[in-house]
């Protein structure tokens, strides 16, 4: 059998050995210094629900992963536990193992999107962004991404008036909007959602925060099946305390349809005091 | 031993039976029409979480509760699973389950909020509301509430600016605004909190949606150990489409501190076709 031709698609394909349990691996293009991609993990996680799930319900309208230690390049041993499986949702348990430890936790809740609907009572339109050309692109000759090996596999263009941080100038207004897509040109699909929440750099660098910032919970949905093409992400945070803050995303297709949002629980780290 | 004198606190107290294996019992009064609660089911959970889990982590800086089917009042399983236990933070895994099936997963991330720190880099301020004897007091005389048993336990006092839903003309702005408290006077703390979070009525009221709105998934974050006395609480919603809308609510405490906040996605229903 050919290989896929993507690379996401590559990662995330599980050889299934039979009851829930399967196995992919993990490249070093998906991580950021040596630990793997959360985002990355998740859309692992969800294509396994999808796949073990056995009721065609093939999207995952809410997901919640925990990470409780980090995965590295190499093997993941996957096992999928079917929860319920009822007329219009199935919810299933996703565990990431390495060495015999779990390293994600991911409950995901799917449905059928073209069953539920698509009349839109509210939608938040897409922020303006310059024009992808006219963006800042967030790659590794960047001061601090040299490590970020994820970064060759996005095309991420940055809205250079949320990028202030990048010249240590960060507006502590806590937000940043990019167009994002893969750089082998892999069509945007559902099972590439759950990977673009998780792919900005940290919103925290826009409060001043230093640093890797480890995601320690995200809850996603996917709201609509995207069409192809550039997807633009906004990211937010407003309550910055105690070493920890909230991420929020939003991601908007071509079209300007809410294709998917999340919110992470996730580290800060400050070089110097903050406000107390 | 004297029953505890407090509602949530006889309600959640678990009789383990060794190996995180336990059972509590939910009264009638925490119901919503024949079902209970989904913010109860997370402060049960959470607090299984914290007395199962062995290492001093006292507080879910994150949790996730996906509902796979309703509860009814009666015996609740409760099986707590230790998935790590690091320096910082604790895994839990809680099911609770009736009839032999599980009805609510919850992954819960334990953590120490006096251990993080309290350096506030970034807070949103609390919303300006009419002082609670000007807001309008939710119980069960109101249009549409009468099966809403769960009002009862609660002190809730809606912004009426927010409240004309229950009018019959909600302001499809998709926000509603609230000070809550226990009907028993019961303290407030953090194991409130998963509670609070979910106590609200939905904000698809406001957006011109009808009947029940079922939860899938809430994840929530305890932010800051609140002070006892009265909470504020804001719930919004933007993106309604194809029968689902997230929720995110966030509650402040006397001192204006945010001491937790939420997202859920769940069910609308809509009386008229809406604008697709």
């Amino acid at each position: 059998m050919p290989a896929l031709p993507f690379e996401l698609d590559r990662t995330c394909e599980i050889q299934w050995r039979g009851s829930g349990e399967g196995e992919a691996v993990v490249d070093e293009g998906w991580t950021i210094g040596p630990v793997v991609n959360g985002g990355l993990l998740m859309a692992m996680a969800t294509t396994a629900a999808i796949q073990a799930s056995g009721t065609g319900h093939g999207h995952p309208v809410a997901w919640s992963s925990h990470f409780h230690e980090a995965v590295r390049p190499g093997p993941v041993r996957v096992r999928a536990e079917r929860l319920r499986a009822g007329r219009g949702f199935t919810s299933m348990s996703v565990d990431l193992r390495q060495q015999d430890s779990v390293r994600v936790t991911t409950l995901v809740t799917l449905g059928d999107l073209a069953t539920l609907g698509d009349h839109v009572h509210a939608s938040p339109a897409p922020p303006v962004l310059p024009e992808p050309d006219a963006c800042l692109r967030a790659d590794r000759s960047a001061p601090g991404s040299s490590e970020v090996a994820l970064l060759d596999r996005l095309d991420l263009r940055l809205d250079p008036s949320t990028a202030m941080w990048a010249l240590g100038q960060p507006s502590r207004r806590g937000v940043m909007r990019a167009w994002i897509r893969f750089a082998d040109a892999r069509p945007i699909d559902v099972a590439a959602l759950p990977l673009v929440v998780d792919a900005m750099p940290p919103v925290a660098l826009d409060m001043g925060g230093v640093g890797w910032a480890p995601t320690l919970a995200l809850t996603g949905s996917v709201r609509s099946v995207p069409v192809d093409g550039w997807l633009r992400v906004e990211i937010r945070t407003s309550t910055v305390v105690g070493g920890l803050l909230e991420e929020d995303a939003t991601v908007w297709d071509d079209t300007g349809a809410v294709v998917a949002h999340s919110r992470q629980i996730a580290g800060v780290s400050f070089a110097g005091p903050g406000r107390s």
